[in-house]
């Protein structure tokens, strides 16, 4: 499977990565979600990463290229379903996801965007 | 990875199927499905197989058992964004998908079984 789903829901869209990132792969989501981000007018963008088990460098860039190129196109973005074990590394490795705002889950995630919507 | 995230979604829970399915891994998620279904007393399931570019009948019976389960513990199922391929194929193979409720998107899904619930 060469894609990852971009599932609308409301204004805001939900990525769910679950397969190993490589370089083509991050390459086809950042263009299949900022066409997305056009199409659909979406205010928000959740990625959730409950399904890895590790957060490397190239992931963590990858996010904080989504969330940046999403916060041209006008959304927001939030990463959701970090596990605490991903968490605890990434504070050990000393990445901060720079410019990437997170919530517990995809709930928490979406009262998040509309909260930030509303303002 | 060796599982499929299961999201909550308000009264619903969210599968989005982006990997290739394996007896083992669709044991897991069956486990894991109900599981969740009776600690978060969801209504409603549904499942989104946009990424999968064929169904055979593994996952087609793998879809029927996790609907039939839902039934049981009183949730509804229904698989959204199936491709316009896999839907040929399906008939023409003579694959029905019995017991199981089909929407677009996931958005149409949530309304069909928003409007379930109210009944």
């Amino acid at each position: 499977m060469e894609r990852i789903p971009i599932l609308k829901m409301g204004p805001f869209l939900l990525v769910t990565i679950q397969v190993d990132m490589h370089d083509r792969l991050a390459m086809q989501l950042q263009d299949d979600l900022t066409t997305r981000i056009a199409d659909t007018s979406a205010r928000g963008v959740l990625i959730d990463i409950s399904a890895l088990e590790m957060v490397d460098s190239f992931i963590g860039r990858m996010l904080a290229n989504i969330a940046g190129m999403s916060r041209v196109l006008d959304a927001e973005t939030v990463v959701v379903g970090m596990r605490p074990a991903v968490a605890i590394t990434l504070v050990e490795l000393g990445m901060s996801l720079t410019g990437v705002r997170t919530a517990l889950d995809v709930e928490r995630g979406m009262a998040l965007l509309g909260s930030a919507q509303r303002r």
